[in-house]
């Protein structure tokens, strides 16, 4: 049975040391403290490794079934589900008047992280609520939220995002399920959506969807899409639950992973749904969830490598095979583990200086969005709306490349599923495709968020890492700062190959898409690496902390240097070859 | 439903264009012209795409189920594997005297990936068997091979390999299985081995097991190991079945993909064996099956990053989603499709620019192994054993990465199991474990390979290149071939850092070694793609072919040159980083 332990040092060295939270003008952040977060993530952690990483494995056997209407989730779901409830942990950063804890979202992030890692296809329960409750909150009426929010917030009922239908999936713009006005102000909406994640199920008592679909008569494509909360139950004036709606499950997929969550076809059949926001703006509140979901969806990219990464470090630590090239290490036994081989501890340090790298993205990105929300910062949100598509695609691409690696270090034990590593693959492989594929990320990225404000945002962001490389020139940050300057001049040059070749032919930019994204999010980690080796530097040299811990850092960080941030060259030579490469076949000659 | 059509088309030009197969002097090469060849590898297409394929899904999705001792494989496996043994399928390069046809093990090859792509998990039952074969036709002797090798030919019995024990997988010294001499010249095979692919079955009448085990009172570790011949049920002189042996399968294992493959744990309790080959050689006699498994899994990997392409173009071509950023280019249609999308096509074209290049190095590895063993030449022996970690460490990670590209192509509907997509990624899995692990084969290239024979067949690799890139300086070769010198410039400086630093510390080579592996492998296909382009030109000054086909195998060349190939530098900068980055790190400090 796999482990997960949550890393909560870690986290506390990335808020505190290296992002000093506490200090930060954001409202709310003066409370976070060292010991409070400490006390929070100790206890969020504990429920994550004793309650929601043990149901993990069950979840995977067992899946979700469709019986007579109703979806049974696996053994377990529904009890751990209570807890999390019970815990207060459902809305961390939600508004308290809703019944939510008023916390900063960073802190929302690194215990999602924990839940993530422990127990991904339980989590997106929690998570989807989450994100339908954050649309309601920001585009609902003063009625809509006090009729949803409290018990959205507290989990009492949950939440879904449905946009996709069996012919469109990227491309909304082909939608079909309809909306109709009816006399009393509500619409009757019917269509069918398909991969609507926590659809169904049986650990809520009422499940409340947010649906896109086309008022008739309104603008073609995508600019006729609105957004309508319809809710499984209807609720009364009361608040209690009235009749069920004509919404309905007609089928759960079965797929490669996410086992534990139910993966829905979704019916509507005449049902009543209410406008969320205004007509024909129905992406604009979409996109409110979606950019939420797909920092949350590279927040899962993280969790996933980071559990497999504890397991396959433990094995090899535990399993003898094989004697060190340089003499034996474990003369006594009948082997030495696996961890004194080379191209063991290659691919550990590619996992942990993903995992530590990955999460300092994550955590920094969270605080752009306090400093933009709670802070009304106009730059930390340009800046974190530039990064979104960087920290959803690079970190669920190298998330899963991760998972694999781990897979890898148990032989063929990674292969059977006995030993649960094959699981943590199989999860991660969705956090590539859902809330946009990755693709789609990068074309985000290149074809929107850098020229977003007259490329303001991306200026900014290289005027931060020149800033940072200057203030820290020489010892003893050399290590860090050049090859985090040679990495960021690549980023540059990318930028540039773009700006002077993609005006002409924006394919020239787009066959280049997912290189910059990799580029990108290799530069964010590299700006990561070099921060936390000044943190670590700067603890070291008070004395302060866990000084193995800290050394640890920099060797992971000098790792990362060295044998991570090389591929941005290869990137940028690959950018540089533009469109003709990608683009001279025609479709018939493949 | 997935297809498979077998590429022979392609098969054809790199035999016959490429290789020039039928001038090549190799014994048996003189029969292979383009009708030969065409017909053997049309029909056996047909097999593929019209028997095996239509059962890869049932495969994954029945699995094989152990019941009373007995195993059940998946509806239509035996009906199909009559059909492969009726047509004279399973023994194509075995000798003529044991009922084989004697054909080049180029041939076996082509075929055996069209298999692989249609359906692996069924292939492996007669891949396992093709492998035990070859054992027992190098090490066995004359009585040996006339009891066991005319039934193995036709697949009427099949074959395991018994390697992998519970505590033991690459470290095979640390054995514990017994083989007790018994008074009538047998030996008593005593303990339990895992991970035995095809161990049980109800496909064929008998099954003939090679288990690896040590006779008491041998050398310690490793080179007490011998190998045995333990059939499920005895022989009797005249060639009939006897009594049951005593040997077991005690439980067949749930694992990531290969379902409709029995994967067993197999218990030996006394069970008859007899010794094949020589006393504590039994590592000797293995490695002729792994060689040749090894080859046979890389072929896995080229097979299913195939048949996942196959697919991913034929959705690509078909699924409409957005416009072209270029203009509508279906502009009657409700979108465009997929296609014309310039990061559709990058996946599209890493995907066609690696299957294309590694079915010619596949070849021209068979190729190798034929000048080898049919024409006894010394030098291509060498070459390929120095090939061999390549073509299956190389092969298989990059077939695996891209049937996730294949997969990611059809969004959610990738990850659902419904379009077969999941199960080429969840099968080609399997193929960067088995037969050594990934890292295994690095070491073995790096550790063993690289300096085998004074480092006489590495030279010989770079001679070669060398002279490829001079007799094709200047145009109209420059696009091919200036990269790839570049490129085998990059995999000259890594060989050179290793002697350099590898002397004083082992670790500083074998920190780099997959990173060496991988830079190898893309230089070999660097390689394969000038002289496809090479082969094309002359195809179409000739105004020989489809000048379609030719064209777009210029393409696909150029694509690997301008934008696989620049790996390399990153490989390079990887390795040249040395073993301090990897190395550092105290266990503990993990």
């Amino acid at each position: 049975m796999p482990r997960y332990t949550a890393p909560v040092k870690d986290m506390q060295f990335i808020l505190h040391d290296m992002l000093d939270v506490s200090s930060d003008k954001t409202p709310g952040y003066g409370e976070l403290d060292r010991d409070f977060t400490s006390a929070v993530l100790d206890e969020a952690g504990k429920l994550a490794s004793e309650v929601l990483s043990p149901l993990n494995v069950v979840g995977d056997t067992e899946g979700c079934h469709l019986e007579n209407g109703v979806v049974r989730t696996p053994t377990g779901f529904k009890a751990a589900f209570d807890q999390v409830r019970e815990g207060g942990w459902t809305a961390l950063d939600l508004p308290e008047e809703f019944g939510g804890q008023n916390m900063p979202y960073i802190l929302a992030t690194a215990v999602g992280e924990m839940f993530s890692g422990a127990n991904q296809a339980f989590t997106m329960y929690q998570g989807l609520t989450h994100g339908a409750a954050s649309a309601i909150l920001a585009h609902g009426t003063d009625d809509q939220k006090q009729t949803y929010l409290p018990n959205m917030a507290s989990c009492e009922w949950t939440g879904t995002m449905n946009l996709t239908e069996p012919h469109c999936g990227t491309d909304l713009g082909l939608m079909r399920t309809k909306a109709e006005p009816q006399d009393d102000g509500s619409y009757a909406i019917t269509g069918q959506k398909i991969f609507i994640s926590s659809g169904e199920h049986d650990m809520a008592d009422n499940i409340i969807h947010l649906v896109l679909a086309k008022i008739p008569g309104g603008p073609e494509g995508i600019k006729g899409v609105s957004l309508f909360i319809v809710p499984k139950f209807l609720v009364n004036d009361d608040g209690s639950l009235g009749e069920r709606n004509g919404v309905s499950c007609g089928k759960i997929e079965e797929k490669m992973g996410i086992h534990g969550n139910s993966t829905c076809v979704m019916n509507y059949d005449g049902a009543k749904g209410w406008l969320l926001g205004e007509e024909h703006k129905g992406m604009r509140a979409m996109f409110t969830m979606m950019n939420e979901a797909r920092i949350g969806v590279g927040m899962q990219g993280v969790a996933q490598a980071e559990v497999a990464y504890q397991n396959a470090l433990d094995y090899a630590k535990d399993r003898l095979q094989g004697r060190a090239v340089t003499g034996a290490e474990n003369p006594d036994g009948p082997a030495d583990p696996l961890i004194v081989h080379p191209d063991i501890r290659r691919s550990l340090m590619d996992q942990k200086s993903f995992a530590e790298g990955a999460r300092a993205f994550l955590l920094w990105g969270s605080q752009l969005i306090d400093r933009a929300h709670r802070g009304g910062d106009e730059d930390a949100h340009g800046m974190i709306s530039l990064l979104t598509p960087v920290i959803k695609g690079f970190l669920t691409d190298e998330g899963y490349d991760m998972t694999v690696q781990a897979q890898q270090i148990y032989g063929g034990h990674g292969y059977i599923e006995e030993w649960g590593m094959s699981q943590f693959t199989r999860d991660a492989r969705i956090a590539m495709i859902y809330e946009g594929a990755n693709g789609v990320q990068a074309l985000d990225l290149v074809g929107r968020k850098l020229a977003q404000d007259g490329g303001k945002h991306v200026m900014a962001f290289f005027d931060m890492v020149k800033t940072f490389c200057k203030e820290n020139d020489g010892e003893p940050m050399a290590d860090f700062v050049e090859p985090l300057k040679s990495a960021s001049k690549d980023l540059q040059a990318a930028g540039m190959f773009f700006m002077q070749n993609g005006m002409k032919n924006p394919n020239a930019a787009l066959a280049g898409s997912t290189d910059f994204m990799h580029l990108f999010g290799h530069v964010c980690l590299g700006l990561m690496w070099a921060h936390m080796a000044k943190a670590a530097q700067a603890a070291l040299a008070r004395g302060d902390g866990d000084a193995d811990f800290l050394e640890a850092k920099l060797a992971t960080a000098r790792y990362y240097m060295t044998r991570r941030l090389p591929a941005t060259k290869m990137h940028l030579a690959r950018i540089e070859s533009g469109a003709d490469p990608v683009m001279t076949l025609a479709a018939e000659q493949f």
